[in-house]
This record gives structure tokens, sequence and C-alpha cells, in this order.
């Protein structure tokens, strides 16, 4: 894991490098992207968060990506602009990498309505370190929720291009998973995704 | 570390928080952001990576971010423009942050001439969360190293504005570390960098 690096005209320094594998086995599991898709209020959030909950008691090394932790810090700069939204969602989908790199098993949460979007962070890692887990709810559904109050002011107008209402959602055609978050439980839904993560060998039944 | 969350009119859904605290119990050391800045060819991403080899023996959960991973990536669209470095720095200042949140100990290796912009990560996270290396190490001795052969390309002008040559480098006033790259061992300055984390209460000695 060391490749000679003379960085000194004196001194021989050694570049050592720590990969993947090693931190995968310091940990005891796998990483990987888990990349849930949905409609605003379909429970992306609290989904990805309930599965970390379930991991962690598993002992895995975990965390999670959503608007809380991203939208005022990395992409603080970014607004809702066709433009902006696929830049958002190209920095999030490196900083996801990164994460798979360091031995960490990710948990995506955003809209990402876009197909081509979701297909880039695909196509930027590894086969099978891209888990896409679409959140099924109806759009009726979400808006009866409405937890944010956002269906209300995009119906008024208030926000302009509003995913589901007037701005298009693009579900997925082939996703690693559906779980139905309209009608299922959390808990319902936490175990699919689980056993995803046990079927495809990331983390031990 | 469970706040209610009704996201649907039938079920109420418990959104799970996985915090920073419990991470670093999971892992045995806390975690911190350690920065270490200099001149190019100081040896900041060398040793960096040597830190990274002795906390992996020591089982701690470190990861490192340098030109390799964040150029090509995440910050692939930047060049190298004042307003360009400002916001190289701002990213990886978040991602640097995001990693702490996570429980990872996180090693940064860039040049970050520029005071203010190293002022800014520190404001950024908890006191004490941000420890600045300082790789100190003479122009002459990093520019007769010249590993990359750019110093002689920034005295021939084809590279413009390079740091310690025609752009500033901005030594830190009073940063946690100084570690002398010019003169000691890659196994002394490691050492040194160990030492203050065991000081730090970071890691156990």
């Amino acid at each position: 894991m060391t490749k000679k690096s003379k960085i000194s005209s004196n001194v021989v320094w050694h570049h050592a490098t720590i990969d993947r594998q090693q931190r995968e086995e310091m940990n005891g599991h796998k990483s990987v992207i888990l990349w849930f898709t949905g409609l605003s209020g379909s429970g992306k959030s609290t989904l990805a968060h309930a599965v970390e909950d379930e991991l962690y008691a598993r002992k895995c090394r975990t965390y999670v990506l959503d608007g809380d932790n991203i939208r005022h810090g990395l992409c603080g700069d970014l607004g809702f602009s066709d433009a902006d939204r696929v830049e958002n969602i190209r920095r999030i989908s490196e900083l996801a990498k990164l994460f798979l790199e360091a031995g960490v098993i990710s948990l995506t949460a955003f809209i990402s309505p876009f197909r081509s979007d979701r297909d880039n962070v695909r196509n930027l890692v590894p086969h099978g370190d891209f888990l896409e887990i679409f959140c099924h709810c109806p759009l009726e559904t979400c808006e009866e929720r409405d937890v944010k109050g956002l269906y209300k002011k995009a119906r008024s107008g208030e926000i302009k291009a509003f995913t589901g209402i007037s701005s298009p959602y693009e579900a997925p055609q082939s996703p690693e998973l559906v779980v139905n978050t309209g009608s299922e439980t959390l808990e319902e839904s936490t175990a699919q995704v689980i056993k995803l993560l046990v079927d495809r060998g990331i983390i031990q039944a």
C-alpha cells in the first residue's frame, strides 16, 4: 500500500495510501451509495434516517446527506434554476463518491427528479456501488401530508417549478428497490432496504 | 435521539438521527479536522497520508482530502482565479465539516495560502474541531525538490500566480502545530501530529 515518493532531496518519504478495501475490512461491511429518490413528502429523508438508525445498531458506518446538511452548506451558493439543480446533484454525487471511498455507507435523500442526473451518479462509481431506491408515493398522498407546506405554495404559484406540480418527476425505470412509502409503515420500508443491503453483500445478515 | 415527525396522515413516522457523539463512541475516538497548510512541495499530502496510515493502525476512521480526489471531482468546475480559489477552499471546508459530523478524522492537504480562508474554516466548526498544521519548509527547499515540476513552470511564467513565486503565502500566525518538513524526517513529523491528537484528547495514547 506504499509507493515511493522522493519529496526531499535528502530523505525518501513513502507515500502511504489507505484504500477503500482496508477501510471496509476495518468496518466489517462494504460501502455503498443508497440513493433515495421521490417526490417531496414521499418520506426519503425519514426513511434514510430510519435505515441509518438500524445500521448504527448493527455497528455500520453511515452518513445521511439531505437538504438539512447540504443546502445551507456545500450547496449554499446554489438556487433552484435548472442549471443550479444539476450542479446541486453533481456535487452531492461527488460527495457520495468520497464517502464511498472512505468506507462509509452514504444515504442521500433528494428529490433528484431527473433520470439523467441519477444516471450520472450511477456512472460515476463502480457497478453495484450505487443503489437507487424509489420512494413511491402518490402525489395526492404527498400533497395531503404537505409537511412543509410546500405543495400549498406550489399550487398558489408562490413556488415556481415545483416537482410533481409544475415540474416533472421522472420515475426510475429500473431502480434496485421500490418502496411504497404511501402505504407501507416505516418499519416495513426500512426492512426492505436492510434486506437489499444483505442480499447485495454490503452488510451481514 | 428521535423526534416525532408525522409524515403520513395515517402513520406516525419517527425521525431518527444518529449524532456525532454516537458515531465517536462507536469509533472509539473523536472526530476533528486536521488542516495541513504550506507551500507546494512542503509535504502536506505525504504527511497527511503518513498520519492516516498511523491512525489506521490504531483503528481510527480517517479520510484524506487533497488535490487528487477533489480537483477532478467536487471542484472539477473550478479554475485558479482568486474567486475560484476561495470557492475551492469553501467547498473543501464544508466537506470537512460533513466528515466531522460523520465521526471521521479528515486530513486536508491544500496550499490554502490565505489566512482569511483558513480562518473561515476555523469559524465554521466548533472550537477545537479545527487543528491547523503548518508544514514549514523553506521556499528554496520546495523549489529544489520541485516534485511536480511546477516551480520551473512558475519561474518561466508558464504558470501564473503561483504561491511563493508570484502569489503570496500567508503563514499561519498561531497554528496548533508547526512541523518543519524541510528538515525533519517523515517519521518525526508524523509523530508530532499524533502527539497533538493525543494531547487534545482526540485519540487515545
